[in-house]
């Protein structure tokens, strides 16, 4: 080890830590061992805000000590930032075995690459559409039957009296549907609750959240939301397919399966943090193309919140599998809907056609728009508010799965009982046109030929009901039913969210945001037809109140998710008219600011919760008088170039500091000051150096018995087993290992004056993992890593640190 | 200076060198003195292909020997690379009056610069819309003035015989317009030639195009488009918008005119490339976002073309800029139209709504579309052979602005005379129908209530003919008609492209297109109900030429200019309807494929004819086998941190390397080594030193009479004067310079070793202009700038290496 490693102290944890370890043995390979179910029980998004139970080592610093005094609870963890989390590598490890492999390669060869990832994009397109379809028809089949044997059940009931036994059917039904759902998330895979976005826009981020790629978190996510939408939750089925795609691209880009142990030997290049963050990239915005049927937005979606650099080619493929994706979708609904060829449902979520005659708006609706925008962006603030504190009560005593899988349950009684008083009391009869389209009118109380107007909105899958709000005539829906409708619908959505279910929120916020858009419209026509200057034109356009139902929808949805460019794209491509964009975006704007002055976006919240050590775009405004010294952490553990077996296996199992890269340097001859740099290696290089012993045994000089290939890290990526699980014996300890062939030789480096933004433009530019920090002649004295960017954040009353700690 | 300073060779050159200077004193203030009129001359893009008559120093080495030996017109000079353009920085440079300012600066400070950057971005989309209108506005008086005089005397010679002179009035109309636009293109500022979007990617690629982003150039530009379109070319009045946003940008975000000699004194902070170029992004989005009603279009036109970092926030102020102007066009077209309030003109070119129930495609139609895609590659890359053809030609003989002149005046007149000998000799004759929409319905020799179908072709504004082939009802045009029109409006497309004009090529391209797609549709009709076994519905789909119209036009604009994401995006806002984006991108992909294959895109073309350094997203595929050490010029210039004065003057007037970036070091004290890196200076900033006189003089130990502020920088940008408009006294040249406070202290270094794509993608990702190569001690090696990495490219035969020279 280089002289240069001293005791790591709690603060210069900040350097990469791995999961890893935590000071029992280890001997499976699964990726994050300690983050086991017994543990977790976070129905909400990650497991959050349990401090681990890990051994802390002896010496602990002050910082530990107040940390330790803590109570389990943690009141406030968004404050943490938790070194849990590894992060991607999304920096090319350039080392001899790549370079060679690099140079070796013909043009034809890297050509052939190149069609290879379109062919992986393909793919992924065509599964995810596929994915999209399975979801599609199966929801609809069952939510057919669950809704028809009610309706059949109520009609029965609604004239002998009795109607108690149909709400009982109904909550018993969704109860089912939903303890499914949550069963198989709580005790299965706890990762794939919720929407999934907030894990996807950490992963394109570049944090490794474990095990959100993997098949079983897919089969999960894809039967819960089935059972949870069937189940008559407030929620939708979209925001999962973003996750679904990402898990599909993962698998597809591989080549193999760790999970069904087959490797099907091909896609070996793609086998590395870069090109797999590619095509998860693709893969989210194939999944935001399915569900929205908005290509474009995908793409968008995905570049804003993952691909910090832009690349023509890539971007290119990625609307490439979008375009599949959409396509995929549409031609097998059209098949299902036995009318093939005929393209109109690109997306899960169909808005309906907005003619461009029915939708013109004029200049001076723009302002009420804007109002619109704020409104939503208010209500938006409420509703994150709410879950925020709803989540801390979460995290605090609902952990265990089988509490989850209860308040799941309960969750879908109180939604159906709510459902059926609001119906129950409701008297908004309307008649049965003909030219309605109601999938299942409830007569109830009301007279033949004539339909209760509550249930077209409660008593139907969110989607029909989005699209009700947008098209069906104006009349169709009185305000008091409306207003009553937004009010129980908020408050159950805000619930719902953070639920052990996987599920997504884009529906309900359209949902409470088109209901009381569509009680605006309702309300502005009422006020211009009753005053007398309106002309006859102003009230035409007036009467419309679907146009404002949308433009509620994308108000409400702005204020909760805070999406902006790519949001606006979606809505623009699900109304399938361009016409709206300019309202739509002044809408959107407008939510975004009122709503972050109160809170910030819902997926923020969470993530923030979870204590991850996300990037954003750029360093804090006021940051220039940090530089590189005061945000390294130091001092580093370094190797030589040559270095002892035992002092890497001593290095790597040091589970007080956990490092994940080292810093590789050489001693200059004659002088006793710490090394210069010459190279950077990772922990899991290091292992699989160690797995192969790579050894050069210095006495009898004796070489590896092979000489290890790229092949050998890329079959051990992405599960490189603990260090604990390589038996080093006592001999062995004492052979060298050259590190010369698999160190990077070129980190990336910076000297110690330059200034955050500085540091944190390089970083977030080119994706890096670890940044070198050397002084003015080349020795190592710091490592900046992510959490050590992340820990500074804007706060209220200026530039705040965040605490880092082992939650 | 530094003693690592030596002679440079001519292959030191690589180093950015400005192109003021070369040896002749030259006083005023101007960008690019050397780039006078009297030796320019090219209609072409820029100043094409011409060796500048410089004085080449005493010691020549072989190269610059068979350089010289070269004759004037140099038949291949693609495979040349200009030292003639400068770098823009995209780098701050964070010295420390910077980081003083930077964390002077409150946080409030910080939300007002952000609330400015979207007040500029507001005004830059509202202008650029406004001047869209007004283009719009006076080509369609100007043209129907001109038509309707025309066509008058066409009716009045109709009959009575001598249609001779009709052709003379119209040839004449035509020459005279053509020929105003040329003589202020060619004889003021021939930089607006041409479309203007290869400028604005090398604008946005991070090269400096003398001259682009100026006052007088959009007042040429605007005019000059009105006379060539106006005056009957084949051009469109669209791609000159693109650049037209880029200069309102440029203007309105810097606050100040220095054309009009007036300084508004606001947004001094955004005076420098960083900024600059952001809000030039801002204005080519809105600009295309003007011309084509796309406004995600031009927000993806700017990121596909320019942004290699993508910001979240600037990418939404894009848009935002996009919007508005969009939004100000649609308006007061609206307004114009008398029509206030309706908002369907959201472009320059409106392709005409098309309704979804008449452009419903089905699956067997797609392999179809591919195929009219490959068609499109071919005729794109035709058209691009054919021009590259004619471009070395103007090159070779067309160089003086009278001869441009004349040549555009004589393809005025041929344009005329053909249109006229089509009309004239074709007798397809179409009813005059209730719905008929033509502007200027041509007699000739058609019966009454009939009118000849070839003139609604030519008789007309491109922009009018192409919605005419979209939407027109099917029978309007015969195959003969469209297969004529297609042929000749090709070459005389061809022929028109590079002209001394500012037109664009986007139109034109869209027509070709539309022309032969619709010929397509009526052939395929024809077929497929001659074939007994087509059902009744698939005829009906077969029967709308207008979509595959629509195809065409794709097809041919994709094998023009090659644009991928963005032109689907614009394609797809244009036609209003998010239903062809599958099958316009699959064509828009074919077409790519097919003329890559053959030629590269026509902007491509032309940019390296001008030998422009433009850096492509990645390096060049087989490049891992060199590294910075073989990439770098080297030896470097470099300058103490305390420099002599005469020194500085010295460096900064030697016309033999012209560099503008010099490593600062410091000697080690008792080695006669070369220093340590410790900063990078500019040469702008060398000028400014000088020129405020920033000197101490060592003996009487007087300081600078103020202290330079950040401001004096700001003024000067971004015409600094050359360094033979400072007079330096001899006195003076004794004195030392102190750089401490103005060089950046933290420049981004990399190792010998480092491979190029790994340099290439630093590089690139941050937009740098100078990367300091150094070795293991800290010590300056080499530097890296555009010209070296633009230098290597992957040709027919693997990676081949450009050659640099003084263009």
């Amino acid at each position: 080890m280089a002289n240069i490693t001293k005791k790591v102290s709690w603060s210069s944890r900040a350097d990469e830590s791995a999961a890893a370890g935590e000071g029992t043995p280890l001997l499976n390979g699964s990726e994050q061992p300690q983050h086991s179910r017994q543990l977790s029980g976070g129905g909400s998004l990650f497991q959050i805000g349990r401090l681990s139970t890990v051994d802390l080592e002896e010496e602990i610093t002050s910082d530990e000590d107040s940390l330790r005094g803590r109570p389990k609870e943690i009141p406030h963890n968004e404050k943490l930032l938790s070194l849990k989390y590894e992060s991607l590598d999304y920096d090319n490890i350039e080392n001899q075995l790549f370079l060679e492999e690099e140079r070796r390669m013909s043009y034809m060869g890297f050509r052939c690459l190149e069609i290879s990832r379109w062919v992986v994009c393909g793919l992924i397109g065509f599964l995810t559409g596929l994915i999209a379809c399975f979801i599609d028809i199966v929801v609809e089949q069952l939510a057919g039957i669950k809704y028809q044997v009610v309706k059949e059940n109520i009609e029965k009931f609604t004239e002998a009296g009795g109607l108690s036994i149909s709400l009982i059917l109904w909550a018993v039904l969704n109860s089912t549907f939903v303890m499914m759902g949550a069963i198989i998330v709580a005790f299965f895979e706890p990762i794939a609750a919720g929407s999934g976005i907030p894990q996807i826009k950490c992963y394109l981020n570049g944090v490794k959240i474990p095990r959100v790629v993997r098949l079983k978190t897919l089969v999960v996510k894809v039967c819960g939301v089935i059972c949870s939408v069937v189940g008559g939750l407030a929620v939708g089925k979209e925001g999962p397919m973003i996750h679904s795609g990402a898990v599909v691209a993962a698998g597809v880009s591989q080549g193999r399966s760790t999970s069904l142990k087959r490797d099907f030997k091909i896609f070996e290049y793609f086998r590395r943090d870069t090109e797999k963050r590619d095509f998860v990239s693709a893969g989210a915005a194939a999944g935001v193309s399915a569900a929205f049927g908005a290509p474009v937005g995908g793409v968008l979606f995905s570049l804003e919140e993952g691909a910090s650099f832009w690349n023509q080619m890539l971007t290119w493929r990625i609307f490439f599998a979008s375009m599949i994706s959409t396509f995929t979708l549409n031609f097998f609904l059209s098949i299902y809907h036995a009318n093939p060829g005929d393209l109109s449902n690109p997306g899960l979520i169909n808005f309906g056609r907005f003619e461009s005659d029915s939708v013109a708006y004029n200049l001076y609706e723009i302002p009420l728009f804007i109002a619109m925008g704020a409104i939503g962006g208010l209500l938006g603030a409420l509703f994150n508010v709410l879950n925020y504190w709803l989540t801390i009560f979460r995290i605090r005593y609902v952990h265990r799965p089988c509490l989850q899988v209860m308040e799941a349950m309960l969750v879908a009684a109180v939604t159906a009982t709510v459902s059926f008083a609001m119906i129950y009391f409701s008297n908004d009869c309307q008649p049965l046109g003909p030219e309605h389209t109601e999938e299942y009118p409830l007569q109830l109380f009301c007279a033949d030929g004539e339909y209760n107007s509550m249930a077209t909105a409660f008593f139907n899958t969110p989607e029909r009901s989005v699209r009700s709000l947008f098209h069906n005539q104006p009349g169709t829906y009185n305000p008091l039913t409306l207003g009553l409708f937004t009010l129980t619908y908020f408050f159950l959505a805000c619930w719902t969210y953070g639920l052990a279910v996987s599920a997504g929120v884009f529906i309900p916020s359209l949902l409470i945001g088109a209901a009381w858009g569509r009680l605006c419209g309702i309300l502005l026509a009422s006020i211009t037809s009753n005053s007398s200057t309106s002309a006859q034109d102003s009230t035409a356009i007036w009467a419309d109140p679907g146009k404002y139902a949308l433009i509620g929808a994308a108000a409400q949805l702005g204020g909760i998710v805070r999406m902006t460019l790519s949001l606006t794209v979606i809505m623009v491509e699900a109304t399938g008219n361009v016409t709206y964009g300019l309202p739509i975006m002044l809408v959107l704007m407008t939510a975004k600011i009122v709503g972050d002055y109160f809170e910030e976006g819902l997926y923020d919240i969470h993530i923030k919760l979870q204590s991850v050590p996300f990037l954003h775009w750029e360093a804090p405004a006021t940051s220039h008088w940090l530089t590189a010294r005061e945000v390294m952490s130091s001092p580093v553990t370094c190797l030589n170039r040559v270095e002892k077996v035992g002092t890497i296996v001593d290095v790597l199992s040091n589970t007080s500091t956990n490092h994940n890269g080292f810093p590789v340097v050489v001693q200059v001859s004659g002088s006793d000051e710490s090394g210069k740099l010459c190279g950077l290696i990772l922990r899991s290089q290091l292992i699989v150096l160690l797995k192969h012993k790579v050894f050069v045994e210095l006495a009898r000089s004796r070489l590896t018995r092979r000489k290890l290939q790229l092949k050998d890290f890329r079959d051990a990526y992405p599960r490189f087993p603990p260090i604990q699980s390589i038996h080093v014996s006592q001999d062995e300890r004492e052979c060298m290992m050259d590190l010369t062939e698999f160190m990077n030789p070129t980190p990336y480096t910076v000297p110690q004056e330059t200034s955050l933004p500085r540091v944190f433009k390089l970083f977030r530019a080119l994706g890096l993992r670890h940044l070198v920090v050397v002084d003015d002649e080349n020795r190592v004295v710091g490592l900046v890593t992510r959490k050590d960017l992340a820990r500074y954040h804007l706060g209220k009353h200026g530039l705040e640190e965040l605490q880092l700690a082992q939650t």
